[in-house]
């Protein structure tokens, strides 16, 4: 029978009510002649109680203990989800990561998926179990201990069972009913996309659109998982939600896909550097070295021998910045004459795979912020987005100008 | 090194506040050179609600799987406990029941410990851990299925572990500073033991003092693991709380070591059965059937043919007898007139090994109660226990007139 991966993230099991409410979800697929597999997170709150008892425990804390504590809430909806099944007198059963096994790295807190043997699983199916209800975010280790993925981890194990038992489609329940054009609560006019290409959907993961886990796209990506994004708190039809899909499953799209944002990206400008060969990387070498995720960067020759480097980082990781920046003025590695923070600054970006055919779209978008009269400080581009870094007074004017100037709230 | 095991039950962990004070507490056994395995129980709480949880979504559940949700709890508390440790600079890891592993038969919510290979702890005390935390009251089948031992089963794991390893003592830390001679709230006088055979442990804990599940003390006995109930909530010397142990190594004692009771006896009587032989099979067949735990039988002749038969059974299973021996009746397999039921009776039992050698032990207890009134109901006699059945409302004073015939607050 054809497998469909179905999963479920916390706020969608916060309730034995609500895993009553996904069951019957899952009870539909059933009765469509899939075997499913089903992928549950830990119930709302729970898994942050526990990791607040471990950094309370211990603030520098032995991730392998901690991945023992912070698993054991996915293994209880398991557990309830499989009972809940069984309720509908559909045949299930649970199993916990150590059990399928789900073969991690040893990176604790971070372990990355090895290998998903299917024969177990599929043993069972052939024996008529209908429904196989994973605990989600945890795995094993090749010394035998429990690893967990890290926070949103649960998606990345649904992708990555999507693509063991080659899945028909993977299925991602969360609280919102798919992927928008832009966040309606900015955008009234904002419209859920019905497809979106993998690689839009990174750009859009990246820039703070937080419906999937990164990994889980590129995971995705990689194996070809048609993954659909969709609520559990609606009724669903066959063609409900956002499919992420490869490209060539979109006959036509919009060229701009979607506009997304940042409040949380600051603006750094080292002023008046001392400008020579294999200056970046002075620069962005300690930076890096100090975990400091360097997003745009723009250079300006401002004067003979010197220049002014501009870069946007994350805005809590300013203080961090500042300090790598100081101490290599103070050890000599490079030379400049201030460093200027804005932290008031918003980042916006347009997001299409269009846009590598059709030209002129980022002098549209120049345009159309400059009519507003927004000014534009930091560009950077890529081939399917266009990011500037703005003045944040006018984030929600400039997602409101390109939203409807790339007419987003049509389809193609 | 020698091997302490240490089992810390749910009120002793029920805060991470808890969990240090048990922790400093196997760290004093560290420091005095001891490899200690910590076995430990749930948060206080914990378990309840995930059984509430269970019970909610599937009244008639699948047993594997309530094994898997109920069990999670333990393995917050293990990982806990590590950290704990590490963070006291005590080498210590967390270890859930598979990981031992410790396997069990696959009687699900009611397994038994099959075995407990030592190889994995042993090596890892090897290497220089010194603490093995163990997740109680769970293991895993033949078949790869959490398992768990049933309410209280951390007891038995701790057990089971001790006799494994053959460690040199098994201490279980509670709520309570130990075995007292009877309920301290009923009679003020009632002391600590210092020393109670498992014989005697074993009769106390099946009448109801709840301070051991029953089986673990039967595994202590049957492995000869001397175990020691104590506090976790003072200071402890050496010698605190109680030892039980094998009765060899109790040099002098009391005739009669405690007096216990119970309020959830209830007590039947069916009235004139016509007596044949195979009559005590025909009725107590089915209530065993029925599940009715019957525990004091007595039969009277009446009158020529014809017997009175009284029982004793807990008052919440009365319903069922009823309903039984009903059905008996009316498919006539057996012959009665009436059938009383009296729930206002208690059960009072004095408990001692000295019995074996002393005689006139129940004389003197039915003169005692005689002498104050109390009119005995049902007696039942075993090798080192004597119960009586009791008007419920002189059960208080006849555990006291006990408590000082036998000067129980003087030790032997």
């Amino acid at each position: 029978m054809p497998v469909l991966v179905m999963k479920f993230g916390g706020t969608s099991v916060a309730t034995l009510d609500r895993i009553r409410r996904a069951a019957k979800r899952v009870g539909v697929e059933v009765s469509k002649g899939y075997d499913v597999i089903v992928i549950v997170s830990a119930m709302a709150g729970k898994t942050n109680e526990l990791v607040g008892y471990v950094n309370e425990t211990s603030p520098l804390y032995d991730a392998r203990e901690y991945d023992a504590v912070v698993s054991s809430g996915e293994n209880v909806t398991a557990g309830l989800m499989a009972l809940t099944l069984q309720e509908m007198d559909v045949p299930a059963r649970s199993w916990q990561g150590w059990q399928v096994p789900l073969i991690t790295t040893s990176a604790h807190s971070a372990a990355r998926i090895e290998d998903i043997p299917t024969d177990n699983i599929n043993t069972k199916f052939a024996e008529g179990m209908r429904v196989a209800v994973v605990a989600g975010f945890q795995g094993i280790s090749p010394d035998g201990r429990i690893t967990t993925l890290g926070r949103g981890g649960s998606d990345t194990t649904a992708v990555a069972f999507a693509a063991a038992f080659e899945a028909e489609r993977c299925d991602i329940y969360t609280d919102v009913d798919g992927v928008y054009t832009t966040d309606p609560r900015i955008a009234s006019k904002a419209r859920k996309l019905d497809k979106i290409a993998f690689e839009e959907m990174l750009e859009l993961a990246s820039l703070g659109a937080k419906v999937l886990q990164t990994r889980s796209v590129e995971l995705a990506m990689r194996y070809n998982v048609k993954l659909r994004v969709l609520s559990s708190f609606e009724e669903q039809s066959d063609d409900a939600g956002t499919l992420v899909c490869a490209e060539e499953e979109i006959m036509e799209s919009n060229v701009v896909s979607g506009i997304a944002y940042s409040r949380d990206e600051a603006k750094m400008t080292l002023v008046s550097v001392a400008d020579r060969p294999g200056i970046a990387a002075a620069i962005f070498g300690p930076l890096s070295d100090a975990g400091v995720n360097v997003d745009m960067i723009i250079q300006n020759i401002a004067e003979e021998g010197r220049t002014d480097m501009t870069f946007s980082c994350p805005t809590d990781q300013v203080k961090r910045a500042e300090k790598a920046l100081l101490d290599a003025r103070t050890n000599g590695e490079i030379n400049y004459h201030d460093l200027i923070a804005d932290t008031d600054v918003a980042k916006i970006s347009a997001v299409g795979i269009g846009m590598r055919s059709q030209s002129g779209v980022a002098a549209k978008m120049f345009k159309t912020l400059s009519d507003e009269g927004v000014n534009i400080k930091v560009i950077a581009t890529s081939e399917i987005k266009i990011s500037v870094l703005v003045d944040r007074k006018y984030m929600e004017l400039a997602v409101q100008a390109l939203h409807d100037v790339f007419e987003l709230d049509k389809t193609a």
